[in-house]
């Protein structure tokens, strides 16, 4: 790949911004730290949006789909074809996360990356085609250097039209049968984790099925050369992803080629041009956190721009959190992707923002403040 | 007391309308379960308001405020007089709970029932003043019988106004400097666990302040008697709260009186009436986690119409949500009071009635459900 956007500049955080946030802070009329996590929100989104009182009114959601070869292999509860007639329900309003963004009035984009139904055609969505779906990644690459780039690039679109909107918050979904099996092969090898660790029941197979999930990519792990230095890596799944870092800027690529999906690479690449053009990201669940784990190892400058949204069910997204040194918001046991955590999660955003803004301080208020 | 009210029936969930709404959950374009939490939130409430597909509308905060002759002791990091200020501070709109409540559209109305400024007049304030706070229960009961009742019957009177105002939810907040203490007490001797396991910081002592703040407590327990059968009741601390329960029925009035607050006496009528009047509840902090286990413990019909919005910073919150096998949505860091972690789990409900009563079912959108 000859043009490598993805490793341009990021934007920087307003470092003064954020001062004045964490000054304010200091002087609303509540004991200082009391309200927690939201706290450190609203500061960070000062330093975002470069102003003493962030607000996130626009939000734009982009819901990425893809089919996975890999789904021969038996790991996944849903047939493929559950893919394409999801996304005649985004747009129709029916799923999750339709009815989510139109509380929040944000807005919904939906991007056809490649469905095994390449016929479809879908009012109101972006049908691009790289394929129809991945290939069975147990057998050959997922995707070609050329379907790589173009997912990357989609992605990249998606966010340079939020860009275009004024967003102030991006976040990013996932529809495709069998995308945990990707998530966890690209996790396995980023984190230097063994399958069987990051591997979960998906959309609902039992613990049979799991088990037979992590084989299949143990497998295809060894088969692309994605299990290289194994004594060596197998530090790192304690130590965090600094040894794994080692193995190389195109490690991150080579994996995604071979096991990852198009909609991963899609989040992956949305998430660094959310970085490079200043827009806050806000991260769904464990597929999310996987693009976004790759998108921090091809340009670590992104990592501040992205905000967590969920620790959700996946038994690996824990693992992947505590890698990406993110500290999600909820935590409600969800597993249905789509951006259904992230959006969740906007209310709080916007709360604290209010908060922020809106509380008085107490000299305003003639409130005492502590003794000195 | 003569006209004990709290220990009439509460009204019963409608399992009919839980069955409907659990086969619609099954329904519903998503895996089975993932939602998480959200998907259980949806049933209960349809149960509670007897409807297939509920909604959080109508949303009713009642602030209750009172001090505490207790601050004399040196248990807080903020003078009693902040008590009477965030008064104006919750009617002047530059309180925390201000701003959610405006966020969140709900209304807002706020109870003295008595501050050590007894003159306070505030528009908009219903001044009940049963006293210039609660007396000093290191050396004699907080509050005399006639008190205790007019607080909980203040308490009540919100709760029928909330009522009476069609109101779908209900959520009680405090503030009285000095009543993490009360609270910490009131949990110690209805928990049966040793102070110091249940006290902490508060607005923010030290831990010189917190180890003191136990002793107060400790001692204070003796002296009203609070720590009689030691030995047997120890066991109540890992084992739940059957055990102290066998204490009798009236151990958490005396409780309440001896080293509780007027505002937590509030909570506890509140949550009852609501529950006897068959309106939900969302309980706030380690506080109102308190006065909730006050009220299970008056009248255990009650704890059906319960939500537990969060799990605070307040060291002894944990024991208290497990104590009351509760399952908060929210684990943010809070230690703010008011009412505030409950008001910014509000849009979750909210969004949880949207995602149930929204989304389309698998027939709807002729999705594929998995193979049988």
């Amino acid at each position: 790949m000859t043009q490598m956007w993805w490793r341009d500049a990021c934007q920087p955080l307003d470092t003064a911004a954020m001062d004045q946030a964490r000054a304010r802070q200091q002087q609303l009329t509540k004991p200082a730290g009391s309200l927690g996590q939201l706290e450190g929100l609203a500061i960070h989104l000062a330093g975002m949006q470069g102003r003493e009182r962030p607000g996130v009114d626009k939000v734009a959601i982009s819901i990425f789909a893809g089919d996975h070869g890999v789904v021969e292999e038996g790991i996944s509860a849903y047939p493929q074809a559950v893919t394409g007639q999801m996304l005649r329900n985004f747009v129709g309003g029916g799923a999750a996360i339709s009815v989510l963004a139109r509380q929040l009035d944000a807005r919904l984009e939906v991007v056809d990356l490649g469905t095994i139904d390449s016929s479809l055609e879908l009012p109101g969505v972006h049908h691009l085609r790289l394929g129809a779906g991945t290939a069975n990644f147990a057998r050959q690459p997922a995707m070609t250097d050329t379907q790589l780039a173009a997912a990357l690039q989609a992605g990249r679109d998606s966010a340079l039209r939020a860009v275009e909107d004024g967003a102030q918050l991006f976040i990013g979904g996932e529809m495709g049968i069998g995308n945990t099996t990707a998530a966890a092969a690209l996790a396995s090898t980023l984190l230097s984790c063994p399958a069987r660790e990051l591997s979960g029941p998906g959309t609902g197979l039992d613990s049979a099925g799991v088990r037979h999930k992590a084989e299949v990519i143990e497998a295809a792990l060894v088969l692309h050369g994605l299990r290289a230095d194994q004594p060596l890596q197998a530090l790192a799944c304690v130590g965090g992803f600094e040894i794994a870092a080692l193995a190389g800027a195109d490690q991150p690529l080579q994996a995604l080629a071979c096991v990852g999906g198009f909609e991963i690479a899609a989040l992956a690449g949305a998430y660094l041009a959310c970085a490079q053009h200043g827009v806050a990201v806000l991260v769904d669940g464990f597929i999310c956190s996987v693009a976004a784990l790759v998108a921090v190892r091809l340009n670590p400058q992104c990592r501040p721009w992205l905000l967590f949204a969920h620790q959700g069910a996946e038994p690996g997204h824990k693992a992947l959190l505590a890698a990406l040194q993110a500290e999600p918001l909820l935590a409600l046991g969800l597993r249905l992707g789509e951006g259904s955590g992230a959006a969740l999660a906007v209310p709080l955003l916007r709360l604290a923002c209010a908060l922020h803004g809106q509380m008085a301080t107490f000299a305003e208020a003639a409130v005492a403040d502590r003794p000195a």
